[in-house]
Parts: C-alpha cells; sequence; structure tokens
C-alpha cells in the first residue's frame, strides 16, 4: 500500500510516498514543490497542481494524506493555505485517489508515540522511521512523510478493523 | 470585452459574465455552482473547478475577477472559502486568464458609488445596470455579477489609461 502525504502550502508544498510492507516502511519519493512570491497566485496554485498531478500519475499511490484543519490560529495565512489545499484536494479527487485527513495531534502521536510531540521530535522520528541518510529537508518534506507514516498506519488499521 | 466575475465559496459559488461595448454593459450567462454538505470536501472542489471550467471554455471570457481577501473575520470559514478559490484561481491559470482582484469596498464603490453601500444596494444596482427583470438569485450570482461589473470598469479604466 502506497500513502502520498501531502503538507500544502502556497511558497512550499511537501510531499512524501511512503510504502507499507507488512511493518515495514518504505520512502519513495519525497520533497517539495517550491513557488516564489514574485509568481502570481493563480500561477504558483497552477505550479503546485500541475507538479503534484504528474507526481501522482508517475507513482500510483493508494491513498492521499492531508492535516486535517478545524481552523487556522494564523487568520492571515489561512486564505493562503487553503488555497493550496484546495488545488491538492482538487488533484486526488481528479486522480480518484482516497483521500485521509487526520489531526495534527494524530499525525505526532502515529510518528513519536506522543501527540504534543515537538516539530524536532517528529522530524527525529521519521528520519528514524524510514532509514533516512539524514533528516529531510525542508521541514515541510518532513511534515509530509510524517503525514504519509500516519496515513498507513491509518489505512492498515482500516484494513485490519474490516472497515474498508 | 467579457468580464467573468467570480464569488468563490464551496457551498455555493456565484459566476456572472459581463460584456461591455462602450457605456453599455450586457449580461450574459450567470447563476451559481450548488455542492451539498453530504459530498466530500474532494468532490465539492472537483466540481466547482469541472463546471467553472466548462463555463470559461463555453463563454471564452478576456478576464476574471475576484474579491480581494486580505483576511477573512470569521475564522472558521478562511479554510473553506481558501480551497474554493484555491480551485477558481487554478481555472484562470489553466485557461490564461487574466485575473483582476478588486476590494469589497472599489466593488461597491464601482457599483453604486458608495464604498459602503449595504448588500441590498448592491442587489438593487446590479439589477438596474445590467437591466435585469428580477434581482439575481441568490445573492452569491448577485455578488459574481458585481465584481463583473467592476471587472469590466477596472480593464476600460485600464485601456483608457494606456495601462494595458
Amino acid at each position: 500500500m502506497l500513502a502520498l502525504g501531502i503538507d500544502p502550502g502556497t511558497a512550499i508544498c511537501g510531499y512524501g510516498f511512503v510504502e507499507s510492507k507488512g511493518s515495514r516502511l518504505i520512502p519513495h519519493a519525497y520533497g517539495s514543490i517550491f513557488t516564489t512570491p514574485n509568481m502570481k497566485m493563480e500561477d504558483r496554485l497552477l505550479k503546485i497542481h500541475t507538479e503534484l498531478d504528474a507526481l501522482i500519475k508517475k507513482y500510483k499511490p493508494d491513498v492521499m494524506g492531508v492535516e486535517k484543519l478545524f481552523f487556522n490560529r494564523n487568520v492571515t495565512t489561512a486564505i493562503p493555505v487553503g488555497q493550496a489545499r484546495g488545488v491538492v484536494l482538487l488533484a486526488a479527487a481528479q486522480n480518484n485517489l482516497r483521500l485521509v485527513e487526520r489531526t495534527p495531534m494524530q499525525i505526532k502521536q502515529d510518528v513519536t508515540g506522543y501527540g504534543k510531540a515537538t516539530k524536532q521530535q517528529v522530524i527525529y522520528m521519521v528520519t528514524k522511521l524510514l532509514h533516512l541518510p539524514e533528516p529531510p529537508k525542508p521541514d515541510d518534506t518532513a511534515d509530509a512523510l510524517a503525514i504519509a507514516i500516519c496515513t498507513t498506519y491509518c489505512m492498515n488499521d482500516a484494513v485490519w478493523r474490516n472497515q474498508l
């Protein structure tokens, strides 16, 4: 089962493909899509959507995981984050990808065993669990891999519980 | 010059095509794209994007106008509004549509002559300016037509000033 985790953002949109084989977690492609502030907003969204769509078509994941956002404490970033998230969810629907949403606390709990873990703990555990030679950069890539890991757990739990 | 005004929203996404011929304003297609809360969010965004893309390809507007959002006072709606806005801006970029962003105050000023006009004044003036038989329903359609009118003014001003 191949999960694609996404950490949506307009400037940096992290992505990570993680395969679960039994109890093993195997990282596939991971990285971030970058856009610059001198680009028009609609062109930034087009770049994110186009590159993400190409990644989905190339690696053919079974499921996409994104962080569940109840509200955004930082009101000024809520609209741009929402816009990036919009084109990410659209890419999922256009590719008939099942979507899993997990809260930040569920992601931290699944990856570190502690729902209030720090960002550094999450990055440390992502690096360990995936046997990466070094911590993924930027943080958005590490966050996307954390979401992908959490998504594989969520899917395997569901299979185990006969919920799927 | 044909302008497409959009009032983005997840449940109701208003649209209106307005042509400016000299000093005349001619309404073309207008209405709203509806989605229901029982649909998955990604499917709602897909419906909005698919129907909007079809409208753009059918009517071939020269420009798309949307409301400029500095921040959203209602934090809980900022993410969904941003998501809908994201797929709307994406459709503009994918169709090489020039995008014009206008503040709520500019839209009210252009349509009613008063930047702090009420919603009812805006709907009244949209109906008058476009010689519509009755006020457009729902309000999201009227808002989209107001943005389209404002966008034609903005484009004509720019032509007049040789800015385009």
